[in-house]
């Protein structure tokens, strides 16, 4: 810690806001980057959070924001400066139940959130593995999916306005539960998705929906993407927004999970399919009709839970996934997204393209296909270190590549951070990317705001 | 039109996207302003919008983009160099059954691309009163809300993807049917509800949804705004987002439109509420469950329409309003919208106020209550003529501080344009109006993309 910026701060921050550094701040969730700070701050108040910004950006020091420190790109590592962590402005301010809205602090963990709104008879739909520890703050600056996003949308669709800290610590706020404004440019759809290059979002208004009160969980077989893109589309016209989940899993996948959860596969078959409907109305025969459905259209190959407990098991093997791949070694992971109808053929032929490669390359392919999104995880078994990362680029490369032909997205999901960063000009036009620039200068013409992230 | 101008755009345009100017193009939806432009272009393709744009980057010559010319705030009137009308670029490009998209062109009538939707089985839920004129990019650049937004949203979450040509003619193509996608910042919803300040938006993938295949609609007359709001909050809990319009009529409005309509007042009542259910599913006994739920909450002042004539019969009753007002002379509007538990408190206090100040003025109130939305427009019963337009600053100053001391907003769903502009410094801070000024510098440095509206 710079004795210096400690005795700065010191003199109008609480002793209790400059903390000691803690691996759990420093070491990224995949074990791959160390932040270096200089110091790290964790503000008690909106205001410290201005005095803060307002002294770095006098002084030309760099402020890298930070949530629940569970991203994946490298967004929330500081390589100087202030390491600005949030999560003590994590209150709830308000819940409006006649505009099915909740006001919270950006350090709240999504799990709190979720909860509040169960407290108060609603339903906070982003759902997702870390919601247990990341936080509202990073799930706006990364513009969050997860599970539900085929019924309620992103993170983007689910809020109503933000309270913003801007680089120079002046504070805008646009809290109101407003469900139709429009007075010139979107200032909450730019910080969405920025990555706290902007400024940082201390506060969020957020849309509340009715609880589901029915829930209908199916697990289904089948030989081919094709198969389950053709079962999606039937479901969606048969049961349309009642259809909250689905997610694909491929055998290999589902391989590691079963072994490592201890579960036994409800399908034997080279791709499964967990989709799950819901219905805000209580005691419908939803699981009913659900069954009957899968059984007229002839899929036979397929489980109904019949029981919470049932419907945890199949949620288990879905979201065990990750962690029994982690035996596998160290991934090239990719969050990526293709048009529905293009899943299938990306599939292939980017698992052809990368075998041809690295012949004994192994691939954990799952993810949202109601959204088109998948986790493409790649995997070489000789290198079980960070070593692989040696390969990431010529492996990138070869899986963008693939994503770009089907007219797909190389960031799904997961946000770009510092890992994705100089691929930024393959996605987005050179005016693009110039006005991004100068929307970052605008804001921030000392370029104090997370530097080297996001931007190309 | 001068011949100079003429001349050039000959060069490199069809003769037939050349037009004279006609009432329809320069004469606004509420006859208040005529278009002085110096010449009116209807370009064939998006290729010839490029070159027109180009064209008028480098000769620093004006361009106001038009579509169905319905605005209601001056944003597609021209003053001078060109009125852009994007009526022919109207082509369905795609609908994609297993994304719930389609990409159409900014020129499509909205009703076309309602049936468009219908025609594929699927529903687009964008409905507003001038559906059989405008347009779908003016919809985009406005952000249009209407009816539906409780259930679906405004425009502004109906668009997956947009094409643009930027102001020196550069086309920025984004049209994949994507759900999930963060690269950078987000240049779409800068675009929506720009106004055509920024660009030309030329083609949109929007957002499909099921056909709702059931509908229950029942009219109920209220004593007060505040049983109406209580009104919306049961219902909601119960119905959920089965609910999907809740229109608030006041028994001025009222009388006028059964008036005009020639049909009976439904009910006898203070405020008059029409709400609309609807599911995706067929042959549910929706329609059963909701006049149940009324008759059992002892909401006996009410209506269910037993058939679709009479349904009909209760949406021309609300739709007709502000024909029918026109017998009131020229009114002055305001599309304001609060937090819906303060949309009682402000129609009281801001009726008081404007009575204070004008003791004969006449208030039509109805809109969108599900949205805290609300259309308020005032008549000064001796002036009959566009004079009214003299006391506009004075009554839109009391409106506007009322809607502000109840955290509202004074552009709900018709957007800024001209008439709204000088308001922007009320509603944004002025580190926001900055950045809006260095968005439109970078992408238009010569300012010709629709001078005047919507920025201060």
């Amino acid at each position: 810690m710079h004795s210096h910026l400690f005795s700065s701060f010191q003199s109008f921050l609480h002793v209790s806001e400059i903390l000691e550094p803690a691996p759990s701040f420093i070491i990224d969730q995949r074990r791959r980057f160390t932040s270096t700070p200089d110091i790290i701050l964790q503000p008690h108040s909106v205001e410290s959070v201005q005095k803060i910004l307002r002294f770095c950006h006098e002084n030309h020091i760099t402020v890298t924001p930070q949530g629940g420190n569970t991203g994946l790109c490298g967004a929330a590592v500081a390589r100087q400066g202030v390491l600005l962590n949030l999560s003590r402005l994590d209150k709830l301010r308000e819940i409006n139940l006649a505009d099915n809205s909740m006001t919270v602090e950006a350090g709240m963990i999504l799990q709190h959130a979720q909860e509040a709104a169960a407290n108060a008879g609603r339903f906070f739909p982003l759902s997702l593995a870390s919601e247990g520890s990341c936080q509202i703050g990073g799930n706006i600056a990364c513009n969050a999916g997860g599970l539900n996003v085929l019924r309620y949308g992103s993170m983007r669709d689910l809020v109503l306005g933000l309270e913003i800290v801007l680089p120079n610590g002046e504070l805008v706020s646009h809290l109101q539960p407003l469900h139709k404004n429009t007075t010139g440019y979107d200032l909450c759809h730019l910080f969405i998705g920025s990555e706290g290059t902007l400024g940082v979002i201390t506060a969020a208004t957020l849309k509340l929906f009715a609880r589901p009160q029915t829930t209908a969980t199916a697990w289904v077989g089948l030989s081919s993407i094709d198969e389950a893109v053709s079962l999606l589309t039937k479901i969606q016209s048969h049961f349309a927004e009642r259809l909250s989940s689905f997610e694909l899993i491929s055998r290999f996948a589902l391989d590691l999970s079963s072994q490592f959860s201890q579960l036994t596969k409800p399908t034997d078959a080279d791709w499964h399919i967990l989709m799950e409907l819901t219905d805000s109305i209580p005691d419908t025969d939803l699981a009913e009709q659900l069954a009957e459905y899968l059984y007229t259209q002839g899929y036979e190959n397929s489980v109904l839970a019949q029981s919470e407990q049932k419907r945890q098991e199949l949620w288990i093997l879905r979201e065990n996934i990750s962690a029994s791949q982690r035996n596998l070694g160290t991934s090239i992971k990719h969050d990526i997204a293709t048009p529905i109808a293009n899943v299938a053929d990306f599939v292939t032929e980017c698992a052809a393209a990368l075998k041809a490669r690295f012949a004994d390359i192994q691939i954990v392919c799952f993810g949202h296909l109601g959204d088109g999104s998948l986790h493409y995880n790649t995997f070489l078994p000789d290198i079980m270190g960070n070593e692989v990362y040696e390969y990431e680029d010529i492996i990138n490369t070869i899986v963008y590549e693939h994503i770009l032909k089907h007219q797909g997205t190389i960031a799904a999901e997961h946000g770009i951070g510092e890992i994705k960063n100089h691929w930024i000009p393959h996605v987005r036009d050179a005016a693009e990317i110039a006005l991004m620039r100068a929307i970052k200068a605008q804001l921030d013409p000392h370029d104090i705001m997370n530097p080297g992230k996001l931007l190309p």
